[in-house]
């Protein structure tokens, strides 16, 4: 790929907006996060990234007008041409709206905005200059909240019809646990953060010992966060460990299962939980897949994340190279 | 794809060994079917594909030698610049060994031989010439003895590392049943022939009433094949039905599966049990599968094989085609 000028690059996400400016070999001049507004609208959130992106531009020492452009990693379904996002259920009052994202940050940042899908562009992230750059197709599997998945085959992204790469919908339990999406039995529904959460509320409402919604409380959450989990692990709490083993036994079906079906060469393992777990969970991801790989012989080379969570906002700005 | 002279093809099955050979225009001159040995080694199979190629050359009124070539789709690990098939296991003597049998045939059928996986020359049958034809990107779903899948994406087979598309081994549910493969939960645990039998014995020696031994028997076979399990389902045998159900909702999961990675528009079911069922477990199929599938609005076109039993060798015929 040809790179290009000075670009800026917003991740929008649930919980945070981060916002990057990057230069033409791709480094990091300037870096800001804000939280994803919970109340007001679509306008409120745009509001957020405009800020947030002026912040990064100032560290850069640009005006946000002298960036050859900004992209967009977002949730939802993206209407690139049209710079319009719908269907962002995790963004306030943005579920059952199209909202024109694109021109109102065009106005407010004086140029060019591209959007992207904010997994597609993280993946895009790391096959260009994270984790997977030795290789020619990669699986992107992003942990947190929910389950994602970009990919990448002979060098290009492949989107299908749009929803591509849905992993955290694969079935790993026919009549299984309820997902977040409604339907049984997802990969998500025991490994995405949001389902864990309940299922941990549950078992502790029924009893069950742990001390996550104490560690919460004391860092000053509402909600057990990925830090919540980490702590809780490492203070060998019982019901953290089991739900995180939980986890790791539906990612390593399902995303085996993936790699049954793409026989790509690499899987990068990224998101909030992914990132913040590294290492050690990703080798027990990888053991957890080998009882199901079938090319058990050659297994995908199996990575971490590289660009950790300045991924998507630096995948963002991709969306201004020549692929 | 442009279209060449007069070709052979031969579709190497574990039961069934299918010749065909097509004029300019596909159509097909002559075919002959012979019983895979069960005994011997590869040089008896390699044998009897001589025997049914020949015949299907008579048919079509030529001599093997003035056929373009003869394309084979075979099972197993293929080295297609070697001509050479090993870990063939449904073949007698041909898993632990890797046997040269593009040379073996050219010599006794005097033309240039050229050897595809079988699947994926399934798949390229119904996509240049059956039902995926209306379509840039399918997946083809072989649902037989075991579950096997063959993928085209703009327009091109995707085949990975050469083993992309093995949907049978699909993770339907974690710790779940015994797989041929080993594994455990893979949907041809439950959806595969082979296993199917298994399980059919094992609850028909615990008690559980069943007729389809019986049938088996008065059909002349020694194994539950695709017709043995249709006259009983047709009878209304309860066992019957109840694995026949348990296949179709473990198809409906693993096939969702894939497309929620995939997110291909169409879906083609052939095989040994799909070819026989045909439309009504197409449509049951269907409805399994929007159980699971993320992007419920728009499902993927699912259709049944238009070539039947002749897809396979058909699809070989094609390894002479300019893609």
């Amino acid at each position: 790929m040809t790179s290009s000028g000075t670009r800026g690059g917003i991740d929008l996400g649930g919980t945070k907006i981060q916002a990057a400016v990057v230069g033409a070999d791709h480094k990091v001049l300037g870096e800001e996060r804000e939280a994803t507004p919970t109340e007001g609208g679509p306008p409120d959130v745009a509001a957020a990234m405009v800020k947030a992106m002026r912040a990064a531009a100032e560290q850069a020492g640009v005006e946000t007008s002298e960036l050859e452009g900004v992209g967009v990693g977002a949730p939802g379904a993206i209407d690139a041409a049209a710079g319009t996002v719908s269907d962002a259920v995790n963004l306030p009052k943005w579920a059952d709206t199209s909202f024109g994202l694109g021109e109102a940050l065009a106005k407010e940042l004086g140029t060019e905005i591209r959007i992207g899908n904010d997994v597609q562009v993280a993946t895009d992230a790391e096959f260009h200059l994270g984790a997977g750059q030795p290789y020619d197709s990669m699986l992107g599997v992003f942990w947190g909240t929910g389950v994602g998945g970009g990919i990448v085959l002979n060098g290009r992204d492949w989107v299908g019809r749009g929803a591509a790469g849905e992993i955290g919908h694969i079935v790993v339990k026919i009549d299984g646990a309820k997902c977040p999406c409604g339907r049984r039995g997802c990969m998500e529904a025991y490994a995405g953060r949001r389902p864990m959460e309940e299922e941990a509320r549950r078992r502790h409402e029924d009893g069950e010992h742990t001390e996550l919604f104490k560690i919460m409380k004391k860092k000053g959450h509402d909600r057990l966060k990925s830090g919540v989990w980490e702590d809780a692990y490492n203070d060998g709490d019982k019901l953290a460990k089991k739900l995180l083993d939980r986890a790791v036994k539906a990612l390593g079906a399902g995303v085996a299962s993936a790699v049954n079906v793409l026989d790509v060469e690499a899987v990068i393992i990224g998101g909030g939980l992914g990132t913040r777990f590294g290492e050690p969970f990703k080798d027990r991801i990888a053991k957890q897949m080998s009882k199901h790989l079938f090319a058990d012989d050659r297994p995908p080379a199996i990575l971490v994340a590289e660009l950790g969570d300045l991924g998507g906002a630096i995948g963002a700005t991709l969306l201004f190279d020549e692929g």
